[in-house]
């Protein structure tokens, strides 16, 4: 096997923050056996993913070569880590592992799909090995914003491979383990052949501060507010809710857990027994029962998402809660670029409101979960390997990271989605691109990003329809006139008939002076109809709309 | 006219940053004779505005006033005070006052949309005032980031009303003249009876900078870069051009402007001599002649916009200007909430290209045109104002500026666009509510934001479109079978005719089955082929498209 490879090629997550999902493969050129690593979504917006549902990576490469998928590991139970699990799994019935927490949300993701649940095999931690073809992995404990994240320690012929997954450089994060350099140092040996690490955080110029530095600021927020508080983060923070949580208490507050990602959360961390030092929660039920000065309401929808608690509270009420003068809302939370609008939304309704809010401007009340530049040098350090690897990360992340790297003296590959690059040398080398596409969860449909039919959302938002329909004898003589519906495209309301009218009269108009043979061509019909259409709304509207033509001709009876 | 009300009505800019539309009233109630001040615009956006070019305030208020409209005042000559004019000026027929630079611009637009450019009238600023009926109104230059943006006085028989207009305490502001508290005091007098404050930077604690901080850092950059430099920042930021032309100068480097706006802005400039200090610019054409090393690109599109000199030149290349590594693109703008992913894209296709990119999160090389919370803290000491009125922001920006006047003892009054105060007493009081919506500019046409066109869009870009025609005889019978075009719905491609197919069939199947008096009802018919098509979307797309069914009768001959 002297010509065997050591192959990183990420489908999802490298050149965007989110959607994580990355190839391992080892062996001779074309005889590859595979892992996967992470099976993430990214979330989709009017711009460019109008009506989709969900999106993920395309997996076509790795789909044609299921035969030879050993086995699919998640890192961590973060939704642009496990969220497309259930859609894909289908497609590559390998098995799954992972640790007990993220077990609990990833069999639900496989439920929630129709999927075999027991498919997910859940494993201990390091130095527990699962051992698959040319791959030994372990998961190591770290730290990140969700219970049980685990490094991979990727143990192949061409050496061991460190692949971080998302990670802060915590000692004390509330919930799930610390950040152990002790136990890194130790996996790492001499030096790793290869560390892929997360690059998010890689402008953040300051050494990441630790969740148990931001309990005493929220401590003080409970304390002075006179009235309820009202306290958002991501659903899925276990580590943050408990500090939320803990907070309250020291304050003599009770707490309500409002909306449903984060109870599965609560429960998710209950069951596997991750979160035995959560204070106990009040049914919703109860909470009209406590006075409002005693009270600490856990929402979800921190990123202004419209159908969540937080956005429900702003705007009206939300389980019979209504918020007023002297209540406090906290976003615990850091805005995730693109979503400035929808947060400032819920800040102006909460202002209306007079509710007092306190935001994640003066980051006393939020501390992220990821390294920091220093937090990555440090892992660098610590594991001293052969090639860095930055995933997780938009391109300019990634660059910066592998900067960072040379800047020390190491070896680095920038990688984005599609590249594939031989690890197991000593230094990276790309031997190949693979498309790497998007495929769009859209209704219960997985449709490919350039099927065309988003693309054709868009233009009829941003143009409108017309759709005329027209009925011809065999002849080609018309019968009646052509009957006009538009959609989406100012009305000409000062015409007879407005829009549609004044089509109808300019498509009759053309068709009585055209010629036999323009009359019994589909083709020569749809572009005189289309023509017509395009010179009217032009002229009223100012602007070309799509023009669909149905023309139905009559068989002769 | 002991019952006479002095009124301010904001339309547009109070709950909001941009559409500054501002109206003052004065009479008995019934017979107020009225001025607008500013006519701006806001920018639409995909997911509540696709297809739309630009959004405007509702005018329909003064509109059915228009026979009591004086006149119309622009502050400056950004967008979003200045952009409205030639589309509103039509419904108006109100004279326009502004000072020379701003009239250069207003002229244009007054052109652009086929208007008179002589309706705009240059006035000099302060002494000179504007009579018209019961109001006086100066132009008081104030430092902004534009040239000649002036606070207007505004004199009543109610009396001094100052309306700062956007401003920062700026006493080096580069281009257009400096905050001058001298000034401000001295018309200000005692105490001024309201003030109307720009609020849009209240949450900024520190003082702000002047425009003559950032040259030394920016000159520093052009100085260290070896290779091209591109600087981009608001077309209209006039005195940041002069700043970043300036520090090239002084680093060796000839200028060269890309972007129409930019170009546009510069010429008016020139035209109007109010850029006696700038220096040479070099003709595009002559560009190419120049090393890179000797060469600033002053590029519009800071916001990311995707047809702007910036996002040309990070995609692909501009006027025959390609970027490559150990090329420089400074940020020396802030980007606004909304516009992060369009300004993160162009980052990760510099970081592609291997340029050095900085951006705007250092601070050093970008100051706001806003005055922060001191800056309007030394407005409101300076004024001594009976009334504080805080203007352009979101009603979280309003409400935070009233809660630092009344801190201070002094009265504040929130009134979000479509609030009717009377702010001629020595309290405020609000006296009624105006609808204040929004007017779209769609093609060639003005639409209603409530009017349905642009719900319509939203609706096909989330939903997608079914189209189904049918003929049928005039007793009913069916001619051929349904023709269905779907548009924007994931084809079910596996099934024999695809999605459509499917439906057409369903349809089919239904008709026959479908007793007489349905057959002879439209109502009836589209209500059964509209189930049908849900029934069949749903379960072979998962979602229940916008259905159109168009029903042809033949008539008996």
């Amino acid at each position: 096997m002297s010509d065997a490879r050591l192959i990183y090629l990420p489908l999802g997550g490298a050149g965007e923050i989110g959607m994580n999902m990355y190839l391992y493969g080892y062996g001779p050129e074309g005889e590859e056996e595979w892992i996967i690593v992470d099976t993430g979504i990214t979330f989709p917006d009017m711009e460019t993913t109008p009506g989709v549902d969900v999106i993920m990576a395309d997996i076509d490469f790795i789909q044609a070569r299921a035969d030879r998928l050993l086995g699919i590991f998640i890192t961590h139970a973060h939704e642009d880590h496990v969220g497309a699990l259930g859609h894909l799994f289908p497609k590559l019935l390998a098995p799954v592992y992972c640790r007990k927490f993220t077990g609990y949300v990833a069999r639900n993701k496989m439920e929630r799909t129709g999927q075999d649940p027991e498919q997910v095999n859940v494993v201990g931690a390091w130095p527990h090995q699962v051992k698959l073809g040319p791959f030994q992995v372990g998961f190591m404990p770290i730290a990140h914003s969700i219970p049980e994240t685990s490094a991979l320690v990727i143990d192949t012929p061409a050496g061991r491979v460190m692949h971080t997954a998302d990670f802060k450089a915590d000692k004390s994060p509330g919930v799930g383990e610390p950040f152990d350099p002790d136990l890194i140092r130790s996996i790492a040996g001499d030096g790793l052949q290869a560390l892929v690490c997360d690059s998010t955080n890689v402008f953040s110029p300051a050494p990441g501060r630790s969740e148990a530095d931001i309990i005493g600021p929220i401590r003080d927020v409970m304390r002075e507010a006179r009235g309820l508080v009202v306290a958002t983060t991501f659903a899925s923070n276990i580590a943050r809710l408990r500090t939320l949580a803990q907070a309250a208490t020291d304050a003599g507050r009770s707490v309500v857990v409002l909306g449903r990602a984060m109870n599965f959360m609560l429960e998710a961390g209950h069951s596997t027994g991750v979160l035995d030092s959560f204070p106990p929660v009040v049914p919703v039920e109860d909470m009209h029962d406590i006075p409002r000065e005693n009270l600490l309401v856990l929402a979800t929808g921190s990123q202004g998402e419209r159908r969540a608690a937080s956005a429900q509270l702003a705007r009206d009420s939300y389980m019979g809660l209504e918020l007023k003068e002297g209540d406090t809302f906290l976003f615990s939370s850091k805005t995730i670029p693109g979503n400035e609008v929808s947060v400032g939304r819920i800040l102006n309704q909460l202002s209306e409101k007079g509710v007092t809010v306190i935001d994640d401007s003066s980051d006393r009340y939020h501390v992220s979960g990821h390294a920091n530049r220093p937090d990555i040098l440090q892992m660098h350090d610590l594991t001293n390997p052969k090639i860095v690897v930055p995933m997780h990360g938009e391109h300019r992340h990634l660059s910066a990271q592998a900067k960072l790297a040379t800047e020390q003296g190491r070896t680095a590959v920038v990688a984005p989605n599609g590249t594939m690059v031989d690890i197991g040398g000593d230094a990276p080398e790309i031997i190949g691109y693979v498309e790497a596409g998007r495929t769009y969860l859209d209704g219960n449909q997985l449709i490919g990003a350039l099927d065309g039919v988003v693309r054709d959302r868009i233009r009829m938002a941003l143009r409108g329809t017309v759709t005329v329909s027209l009925i011809l004898e065999s002849d080609g003589r018309p019968v009646d006139g052509a009957w006009v519906e538009s959609l989406g495209i100012a009305d000409a309301s000062h015409i007879d008939g407005g829009l549609d009218g004044a089509l109808e009269r300019e498509i009759d108009s053309d068709l009585e002076e055209a010629n036999r043979k323009t009359l019994l061509s589909d083709e020569a019909l749809e572009l005189l109809v289309t023509r017509a259409c395009n010179r009217i709304c032009k002229a009223l509207a100012g602007k070309k709309p799509l023009v669909s033509v149905m023309i139905n001709r009559l068989e002769l009876d």
